[in-house]
């Protein structure tokens, strides 16, 4: 089969760690037998921005829509662009307007990287992210502006629809890993109108896999036991907000922040799907050539995965485990010398 | 002077480390020339709730509202009142018509406690958590019930006065601390409307405090930075939700998430303030004698602080100290063997 990827670059270090994991995914394609062609698009990032004042253009979804997937580096330059400006006109339109509800983080210890961790052994969960409402809702509004009586709401929207096709993903995902253990964050116990409801369908889609293993955590204790018992995760599915800090709690935990990836993904592939490293584009770092490509290329392994060439992303992952045990090529951030070329050399070598 | 005291020792272990934390407030009483009059109520447990069929009597208010202090112990017996009813009807009541808006979390490694990460050296500082309003509010409903059109909405609801009053105590504490660093958990990149005011009010107290260093994160990244360096932090201000997960977190972090207190404070003293410790009511361990009595003394000193009696707070707390890094007095929990009666007696031994 061929598959089309449109690369995306964005801006700092992701300029320079997407070519490494275009060059991993070459490798792959070509000992799985496998095409894939690259189309390469200079939107979404700032320097497109200050160019065009906006992140994307007027026909962005006709240009990238029929890719088999999206692959991303980094966005971000808040010395020129602010932040809500740079995510929101890119990451989180693609997000909305391809659909993608369900965002991937996995979490795991990596050979050659130090958890903070004293009592991480076992780390190897997946954490499952509603991607598209819940807590993000951008409805709400401000009264009394200016005066000492001013009163600022948001909602949060939970949708049946919305919670019950991640769940259902939790779900499946738990079966297919053949880790069949779902958790479930909430607090109902705090937020008393829209957790109670995640609680109640959680406990309905429960019921209709009783082959899977459930239990819900409030997420005040849920962080707490990600630091206490990490190894008792194996998928945790949760709303926006809440899947938003679990992402990065559990890599910071693992240690693998740094290198870790996302997939942002629309299941029915009715769009593309988007693959990216959970790092930003590192302004301190860019244009030096010492970025860890790592994350990338795990995020070039999710793709795979996304595609239905399995075989192929888990040689990837292998040969990423391979590499950074090899202290000869880690890149300066795992207290290597290696470049971003070096290190993404011997993965793509490793993987051949 | 004399204060009076209310103990709440309410459910399961609660019951058991109320008394060791009067006994160490009477050693520091005595010590330090001032005089404690403890009453005692049996509402706020679940015992309470399946006799009467409420967690409170119709005029406890009046019953407790003139005490200078409120030492609680713990609340909750799930087996037969939810949590929601028990947890609610109590803590979150007292939290509400005492207008207890600060809640305040000390997060600090101890002697003798193991801190489950590995660059623990110098974690000590303080969660200000927003106690009253923003992400539990209540307000919300439900929509097309029961049907696949099905839609939940939840505000988060924050006022200018309730934003700005504990805005005002965090810098104002770190003030007092000698730390004069304040940083503010937000997620204005996410939660687009809310959040956003939040940061603008806390700019607006970061200028008119220019003696206190300020910095605020993302609530992702901010529980990241508390695992990678969490000495980097002195006073942290949080919304309710915010704050909730934080002050699990951070203890789960110092490996004190057992022995670390709790108080809930109304700063103008028109009503009492609430202190207790973290930890439950512990069915699994109540009834057994060996409950660490640690929080509720930690709990014990906070009040202290709270009545002005500064020196007696940090003999306490002095004492504590002393006592964890005696492995003879400590209990099971910790790796020892002493009961909670032999640990509190020997924390009051040491303030006296
Ligand atoms: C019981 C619950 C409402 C409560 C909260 O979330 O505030 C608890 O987690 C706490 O922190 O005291
Ligand atoms: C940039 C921001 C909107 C985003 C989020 O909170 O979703 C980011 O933290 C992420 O996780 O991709």
């Amino acid at each position: 089969p061929t598959y089309r990827i449109a690369s995306i670059p964005g801006d700092g270090i992701g300029v320079e760690v997407l070519p490494q994991g275009e060059i991993v995914l070459r490798a792959a394609a070509e000992r799985y037998g496998f095409t894939l062609r690259f189309d390469r698009f200079e939107f979404a990032s700032c320097d497109y921005y200050l160019a065009h004042g906006r992140m994307l253009p007027e026909d962005w979804k006709e240009q990238i829509g029929a890719h088999d997937a999206l692959f991303f580096g980094a966005v971000g330059w808040p010395q020129t662009v602010p932040d809500h400006v740079s995510l929101w006109g890119s990451l989180v339109q693609f997000r909305r307007e391809f659909d993608q509800y369900v965002s991937l983080r996995p979490v795991k210890l990596m050979p050659g990287v130090d958890a903070p961790l004293k009592t991480a052994r076992d780390i190897d969960f997946v954490i499952v992210r509603e991607n598209t409402e819940g807590e993000y809702s951008q409805v709400g509004g401000r009264m009394f502006s200016g005066t000492e009586r001013e009163i600022v709401t948001q909602e949060t929207v939970m949708t049946r629809v919305g919670v019950d096709r991640i769940l259902r993903y939790a779900f499946e995902l738990a079966t297919r890993r053949g880790t069949p253990h779902v958790t479930s964050a909430t607090k109902s116990n705090g937020i008393s109108i829209t957790m109670p409801y995640w609680d109640e369908r959680a406990a309905a889609m429960a019921a209709e896999h009783p082959d899977v293993a459930f239990d819900k955590f409030h997420i005040d204790n849920l962080a707490a036991q990600f630091v206490l018992r990490p190894d008792h995760f194996d998928v945790v599915v949760a709303s926006n907000l809440f899947g938003d800090i679990l992402s990065d709690l559990g890599p910071a935990l693992s240690g693998t922040i740094g290198i870790a990836p996302s997939a942002n993904i629309n299941p029915e592939r009715r769009f593309p799907s988007l693959f990216e490293p959970v790092h930003g584009s590192a302004p301190d770092i860019a244009g030096k050539g010492i970025a860890n490509p790592v994350g990338q290329i795990w995020a070039a392994s999710m793709l795979l995965d996304h595609l239905g060439e399995r075989d192929a992303a888990a040689a990837v992952l292998r040969a990423v485990e391979e590499v950074l045990a090899d202290p000869a090529v880690r890149t300066p951030d795992l207290g290597g010398t290696a470049t971003t070329e070096t290190c993404g050399r011997a993965i793509a070598d490793a993987v051949r």
